[in-house]
């Protein structure tokens, strides 16, 4: 059995290595590409693509899994509670395994190369706010997203396919639940706020210079434990961390000199990503078991440095002095009370990247609604910006004045990935039933008060990180806090932290 | 037969795909990839260059090929002087086919994966000037090399199987007997200029400011029409050309303050190869015939445009004045008399890349002659360091300091390119039997002196670029100047400008 594992993962190793080298791609075409080199990137991925779904579908790896008898009742096969990390390989083969064997190479090929022009395609609709521009093509890219589902199955809906491939285990019935359990509470909440005294961000919105923006920026990185021997750090239009090998994990984020928050908490963000890829542990790094175990899980990291984190009085209360110093002419005057408050002001808006905390689950749960009603026909792709304008103005109370601030301002339904925004909120209330174990178990106040960034990173790494794609979410969830996903901890999270903020 | 070869052309566009993949992570390598994703790097090379490798063997394209008729003796097929394109894509489609089914996919993963490793040790060996650190790994890329001759063939000698990778359809006898007559012509001419009054350059020697080179040498990029669009300048250690997509040319360059030519004739040079990319006609472009037809000629375009226009007297006349506004400090007080003698200083010199354009071609030879010592086992690597300085003394009567500045220079040996040197040489050959033809057809001096370089790219483009490979080096030598390569014009070249420079 030992010999039959070791030669799955032998025969599973190539699939890891073509995954970063479409990741090299993809990383290439957000940073330095040619702008006229995109016409044949879209084809280099689809091939990229097609040659990995022949790796992951090889009869060899079939053939091993039958062997060592992974089947839908037990994915992990024989192994099962013997060695965690073999379970979890064969766990983590077989569900990709089925998952690709049941989509043609042709329907894979064929979505790469849409979704490539897509991006395009959206691109230009974003930059003339014509969302026409780009409705041809989502079209095409939801029928092959409708394809996919189908080929894929579901138990209850296609959209449970779809979500299974950035939330795995966890179905659309789980995240309506939740959903269903936080909206309400959400919208109360955000009334509450709305009849108190709004606080002052004015000053976040002057010019901040950009080069020492990145010099502060750069400093944090360092600071969290962010390793420039494994990764780096660019521009692109749209921040993101990506993995082009075990020990190659980049950041992108953007500088705006309006807007300093996307720098500063953007790079802090990403580098919460990247420090999850950064910490694998020896038995998973660099196979089958190396990435986030969901994208929940994943933006529970991102988002604890961003907000749990760097959104915190005790975080401030140490880099506050110094932020002062790079910027005298920004907050020079601007006390550490005002500062705090203005980057945790709460205000309905139109973009989610820029959404605080407590509106920004809202912006999730719209495009989870508005996704499901593409994918089951309901809604066609036509009226979807008159869909997401209402849906904006009932949700947020506010309505968007153009398509590029409103349908076309995310990237996701243009890459084809539906089923990927509800991680977002997921990961969210992750971060904060997480927090509020690690705030038990070391003293995360003081840590902060003193910058000893490296005591939360140990903490994550120890509970998270070094377990990839090992454990599942929900197994995480239970180990560390006794239960699965709660989004009790989230709500109680924001009412502690806004309640005293907003005096409510 | 317009079917088969449309569907030759389909079955090949992947091999073309993925040569771009596998030059978008060597690029990355060169330039941005994090020191410690190395390790990776080279297994993801070895993995795509052996899917390129089943994709150039697919047995679909033997049997088209076989259907077109394409044999040893005729290998364009039965279209054989039809339509040339179509001819010489089935020849091309030929060579390389024929070339890889010979080669086993272990041979080229190990060769891929070797050579990977073998440039890491080489560029640690380089720092230490410690040529004993790269031995081994040499020892192997140079027994691998032997396997890859011995299994692709040859008629006299292995090294001829090499050769022909970089050099299509010419044989080392072609290369010694050309190397044969300008050797002693080139001892003789140096030996006249070493007895009279030397030039000085020690000005090219001071500090040159590094950005206002960077804002300078693109200045002169876009005059010369490269398109950004299409390309970009990165910085690496190691400057070269590469192509990572139709429309996706790239350059890098070095730039050193105190030895600013390699900055400005860098970029001039790799602009010389980029443009010959960017010039592709429209039925080569994209396909197997995109490349440049030889490194031969590919080396005649960047030397073009490095010497022969870059170290002219005209393009200086246009250009000098501009240069002398950026560096006042540096180039105030020297007139362009005696910067044009300073950038033509010929002088032997131990590095190869910085040597003048009459000492380079030694440094060929003696390259080209220690290569086939190796590759015919009566050099031993272990033996190699001592016969380099003693052949940098018979050959430039000058002897290495050290390992670094010897035998440890160039990349070549350790990427596992035997055979790519004496394309350089051939290279020069090249640009001065075209240069002499350009020089009667269109008024060159006139153009430099007006700052007109695009009236040069025209022609250029229309003589060589727009062919790709569809027509071969002697092809192309043929039909520009009615014969094949002859190094008379370039002894004539070096002849009528160093005579005038050293009054000799």
């Amino acid at each position: 059995m030992d010999k039959t594992i070791e030669k799955l993962k032998e025969l599973t190793k190539d699939i890891v290595l073509l995954e970063h080298a479409i990741a090299t791609l993809s990383w290439d075409q957000e940073t330095y590409m040619p702008p006229k080199a995109i016409g044949e990137k879209g084809e280099q991925l689809a091939l990229l693509q097609g040659l990995l779904h022949d790796k992951i579908t090889s009869p060899g790896i079939g053939e091993l899994l039958d062997n060592l008898g992974a089947d839908d009742n037990n994915p992990a096969g024989e192994f099962e509670s013997k060695i965690p990390t073999d379970s979890a390989y064969i766990k983590e083969t077989f569900r990709q395994y089925k998952i690709q064997t049941r989509l043609s190479k042709k329907l894979v090929t064929a979505l790469a190369l849409e979704t490539s022009l897509s991006q395009a395609a959206w691109i230009e609709a974003r930059k003339q706010s014509d969302f026409s521009l780009f409705q041809p093509h989502l079209e095409k890219v939801l029928e092959l997203t409708k394809q996919k589902a189908e080929a894929i199955g579901y138990k209850e809906t296609p959209y449970d396919a779809l979500l299974d491939e950035f939330e795995p285990w966890t179905t659309t019935r789980d995240v309506a639940d939740i959903f269903g359990s936080i909206q309400p509470w959400l919208t109360e909440f955000i009334g509450k706020i709305k009849e108190v005294k709004q606080v002052d961000d004015s000053f976040l919105l002057e010019d901040f210079d950009i080069s020492k923006q990145e010099v502060f920026g750069r400093k944090v990185l360092q600071d969290m434990g962010y390793n420039y021997e494994r990764g780096r750090l660019d521009v692109s239009v749209h921040p993101f961390t990506t993995t082009l090998g075990r020990d190659d994990i980049r950041l992108t984020t953007r500088y705006q000199k309006d807007f300093f928050k996307t720098g500063l908490f953007g790079i802090i963000h990403e580098c919460g990503h990247g420090l999850y890829e950064l910490g694998f542990g020896d038995d998973v790094r660099g196979n089958l078991l190396a990435s986030g175990t969901s994208l929940g899980i994943h933006e529970s990291q991102s988002r604890t440095w961003e907000n749990v984190i760097g959104r915190s009085m005790s975080f401030w209360k140490y880099y506050y002095p110094e932020l002062q110093k790079y910027f005298p002419e920004n907050l020079g005057n601007i006390n550490l009370d005002s500062f705090y408050k203005g980057i945790n002001k709460v205000e309905p808006s139109l973009i989610r990247v820029e959404a605080d905390e407590v509106t920004y689950n809202l912006h999730i749960i719209l495009r989870f609604q508005l996704e499901q009603e593409l994918i089951s026909g309901s809604l066609a792709v036509k009226d979807l910006p008159e869909a997401w304008n209402m849906k904006t103005k009932e949700f947020l109370d506010i309505t968007p004045l153009n398509d590029a601030d409103g349908v076309l301002q995310d990237i996701h339904w243009p890459m084809g990935a539906f089923g990927y925004f509800p991680t977002y909120a997921l990961g969210n209330l992750y971060s904060a039933q997480f927090s509020s174990v690690m705030e038990k178990e070391i003293d995360v106040e003081d840590s902060l008060k003193n910058g000893n960034l490296v005591n939360i990173l140990d903490w994550l790494r120890d509970k998270i990180h070094i377990y990839g794609a090992s454990k599942s979410a929900a197994e995480l969830a239970v180990d560390i806090s006794g239960e699965k996903l709660n989004p009790e901890y989230f709500k109680r999270y924001i009412e502690n932290k806004y309640k005293r903020i907003y005096k409510i």
